[in-house]
C-alpha cells in the first residue's frame, strides 16, 4: 500500500490539491469568514452553560447506540425544539448530520424508488444516493424542466426530489415552492436538506428558523428535512425532521442512526440551547444579510477589476456577483494554485478565509468561500474587505 | 410516500421488529449491562472537567470541516496520544466511528482494490464496502483458508482484509496473528476494528490498549486500525490510526472527512483524557475480565436448562457458552420476540441489557448482549445473574 499511497501522494502534489489544515492554537484575533458558526454561537456563554451542566448531568458520552441506552430525555427534548423551530412534526437528531443525511437517504431509497438530485448535492446525500440503491437520476442546478421530466416518466412508484435550501459552496437557494409543486404533482418526497439555512435564512415572523419554517412546506407530508446542528447552531451532530410516521421508520431502518452511538450528551444540549436564541434574537439572522450586503459592497471593486475578468465567466448564481441567499458567499478564482495563495495570504493578513478546491466545488472551479457572520463588526467587515481587495487585485 | 411508511410499519409489527428506545429520564439504579461505556468514564469525573475546560477555551462546536476551520490544537493532541496509546505512527480523528470507518475504507479502496470481509463486519464498514465500489468476498467467520483463496487469486493489484479485533455483537476475537501473516504474504492491508477492544483487551504491559498494542500488528506498514471514542473512551467521535502517509491520505481523500463539521471540543478532551486514565488505571481492563468471568459463572446454570436447549444450536464462537475475548458476552434466544420479552422483564427488575435483533445480528439469531462493565460491583452482577436467571428459565 504504500508506494501506491506515495504515487496518490505525488499526483496531488503535482496537480496543486494538497490540503493542509490550519490548526487553531487558541483565542487570536483573525477576523473570521471561513466557518459556519454563522451566528458567533459556537462561544456564546449560554451554549457552554448549557454543554456543562448536561455533562454534570448525563456524563461525556451516550454511551450505546440511541436504541440501546443512548437515548436521554435531553436528546428528546432538542428532537422536540428543533421540530418546534422548523414547523415540522417531529425530528431524529443523529451524530452528525453527515449521518442524518445518510440514515435518511438509505432508509427512503431502494430498488422502488427514484432520486432526482441537484448536481449540487452535498457529498454526504450524494454517498446516500450510493449506499441506497435507487436509480439516480443528477439533474443541472436548480433545473425545474429536468427535474420534472424525471419525476413524470419514471417507472419507479416511489421518487425522491433531494435539494438544499441554500447550496454550501455557491450559497444560492433552491425554488422551494415550484419544487413543492412538482412533488405533489407527481406523488414524490422533496428532501431538503437546510444545513445552510436554519439560523440565516427564514420568513417574516420566522427570521432564522430555515428557508421552510412558515411556507406551505412546513409540516408538509410531501417534505421531509435534515439539519446540522454543527452550523449555525454552534455544537456537533445532525436532525432529519418528518412525520411521525418517518421518525419511527428512520429509527428502525436507518443504519447510520441503528449502528452509531447517540450524540454526546454537551452537543445536544449546545444545540438546543442555541434553538432557543435564534427563537429570541432574531437580530442574528438579520445580522448575517447585513453582513452579507456589507461584504458585497465591500468587495465589488475587486471583483470588478481586469485581473478578474480574465478568470472567465462566473459560473453559478453566485458566482462573481456574490449574490447570496443566506451567509455564504463564494469568489471564483482562475487556478487552485490561485486560491490557496490568496486564502494564505488572507490568513497571514489575519482573515480566515475558506479555500475550495476540487473534489470539494461542484463545478471544478477552484474558489475562496466567505461567510458573512453575524457577529462580525463593520471593522472587522472594513479590514476583511480590503484586505482581501489587496489581495485579489494581486493574484493572477 | 405515507402509504409505503404505514406498509412498512405493519410489517414490522407482524415480525416483532419495533424498536422503543428506552429513555434515560436521570440517575437510577439500574445495573447498566447493555451500554458501551466498559470502563465506566462516561461519567468519570476528570472527563467531565476536561470536557467543560475545552468548552470554555474552544467553544462548544468545531465551526467547519476539519479542513477549513475545525482543527484545534486540542485535535492534534488526541491524535497524537491515540497513536501513543496504540503504538501506531498516527491517528486522524473523525466525529464519529461510522464515519471514520466510512472514511478509511472508502479511501484505500476503490476499483483495483478487492476487500476481503469477516460476514460479521460492523454495518458501518459493510457501508463502506458499497461506497468504496471495490469488488468485496465476504468470507465466513474467521475463516483464514476463505481469506487465503481470495487474496491468492485475485486480480486487483491492492486488497484489504477487513475484520473486527472482538466483534461487538458475539464477543469473539479475530485471529489478528494468522490474518496479518496472510497480509503479508498476499500484499494485503489488514484493517483492524478495534471499536470493541481499545480500553478493554491488551497484551502484557499493554492492559487496555487494545488488541493490536504491543504485538507484531502494532506500527506494522500494512496494518490500518479503527477506532471509537464513544465506548472505553466514554465520549464521542472516532479515528483511524496508521502512518503518517496514510493520515495524510485520508485528509485529502476521505470524504466522510473532508465534508463533515470536526468533532467538538468536549468530545474530543473528553476522550483525551480517558485515553491517559486507560494508561494509568490498567485494573480498569482486569476489572471487565474479572467481571465478565463472573456473569458466564453466574448465568451458566440457566443456560444449560432445558428450555434453553430448545433454542436449537447456539451459533457463533460467544454463542451460549458465553465465552468472551473481552467485555460483550452473547446469549442467543429463541425469537425476536423472546429476546424482547427477556429485556423487557430485565429493564423491569432493574436490569439493562442489550436486545439484539435483526437486522443488528449477523446470523439473523436474536439476542440478549450483555456488557461486562468495569465499574459493576460484585453485587450489581449477583442480583443481575439471579435476575437473569429467572428470566431465561420462564422465557419459551
Amino acid at each position: 500500500m504504500t508506494a501506491w499511497l506515495e504515487q496518490q501522494a505525488a499526483v496531488r502534489e503535482r496537480r496543486g490539491l494538497v490540503r493542509t489544515p490550519v490548526t487553531r492554537i487558541g483565542e487570536d484575533s483573525a477576523v473570521d469568514l471561513a466557518s459556519n458558526d454563522y451566528l458567533g454561537l459556537a462561544t456564546d456563554p449560554r451554549l457552554a452553560e448549557a454543554a456543562r451542566e448536561a455533562i454534570g448531568r448525563w456524563g461525556t458520552g451516550a454511551t450505546s447506540s440511541r436504541l440501546v441506552a443512548g437515548t436521554t430525555a435531553l436528546h428528546l427534548e432538542l428532537e422536540s425544539e428543533l421540530a418546534g423551530l422548523t414547523g415540522m412534526e417531529s425530528a431524529l437528531v443523529f451524530s452528525s448530520g453527515y449521518l442524518a443525511n445518510l440514515g435518511v437517504i438509505t432508509a427512503l431509497g431502494g430498488p422502488g424508488t427514484l432520486i432526482v438530485a441537484d448536481e449540487h448535492c452535498h457529498a454526504s446525500l450524494i454517498d446516500g444516493f450510493r449506499l441506497s440503491r435507487s436509480r439516480v437520476e443528477t439533474v443541472p442546478h436548480n433545473d425545474l424542466g429536468a427535474t420534472e421530466h424525471h419525476l413524470r416518466t419514471r417507472a419507479e412508484p416511489r421518487a425522491l426530489v433531494v435539494v438544499e435550501s441554500i447550496y454550501s459552496v455557491f450559497g444560492d437557494a433552491a425554488p422551494l415552492p415550484q419544487l413543492l409543486a412538482l412533488a405533489e404533482e407527481h406523488d414524490a418526497t422533496l428532501i431538503v436538506d437546510e444545513a445552510h439555512s436554519l439560523g440565516v435564512a427564514g420568513h417574516a415572523a420566522f427570521e432564522g428558523h430555515g428557508s421552510v419554517a412558515g411556507t406551505d412546506l412546513s409540516g408538509h407530508p410531501n417534505v421531509v428535512l435534515t439539519a446540522t446542528l454543527s452550523k449555525s447552531l454552534g455544537s456537533q451532530g445532525g436532525a432529519v425532521l418528518g412525520s411521525f410516521l418517518l421518525r419511527e421508520h428512520l429509527l428502525n431502518r436507518a443504519r447510520s442512526f441503528i449502528f452509531d452511538t447517540g450524540l454526546a450528551p454537551a452537543s445536544a444540549a449546545a444545540a438546543l440551547a442555541a434553538a432557543g436564541i435564534i427563537r429570541a434574537e432574531p437580530w442574528r439572522a438579520a445580522a448575517v444579510h447585513r453582513n452579507a450586503a456589507s461584504l458585497t459592497a465591500g468587495l465589488a471593486p475587486a471583483l470588478h477589476a481586469p485581473t478578474l475578468q480574465r478568470r472567465g465567466p462566473a459560473v453559478g448564481p453566485a458566482g462573481a456577483s456574490l449574490e447570496t441567499a443566506g451567509a455564504v458567499q463564494s469568489i471564483p478564482m482562475s487556478s487552485a494554485a490561485a486560491a490557496l495563495a490568496a486564502s494564505q495570504a488572507a490568513h497571514v493578513a489575519g482573515v480566515r478565509v475558506g479555500c475550495f478546491r476540487p473534489p470539494s466545488v461542484p463545478d471544478g472551479v477552484s474558489r475562496l468561500r466567505l461567510t458573512a457572520r453575524a457577529t462580525l463588526t463593520p471593522d472587522d467587515i472594513d479590514y476583511a474587505c480590503a484586505t482581501l481587495r489587496r489581495i485579489l487585485e494581486e493574484t493572477p
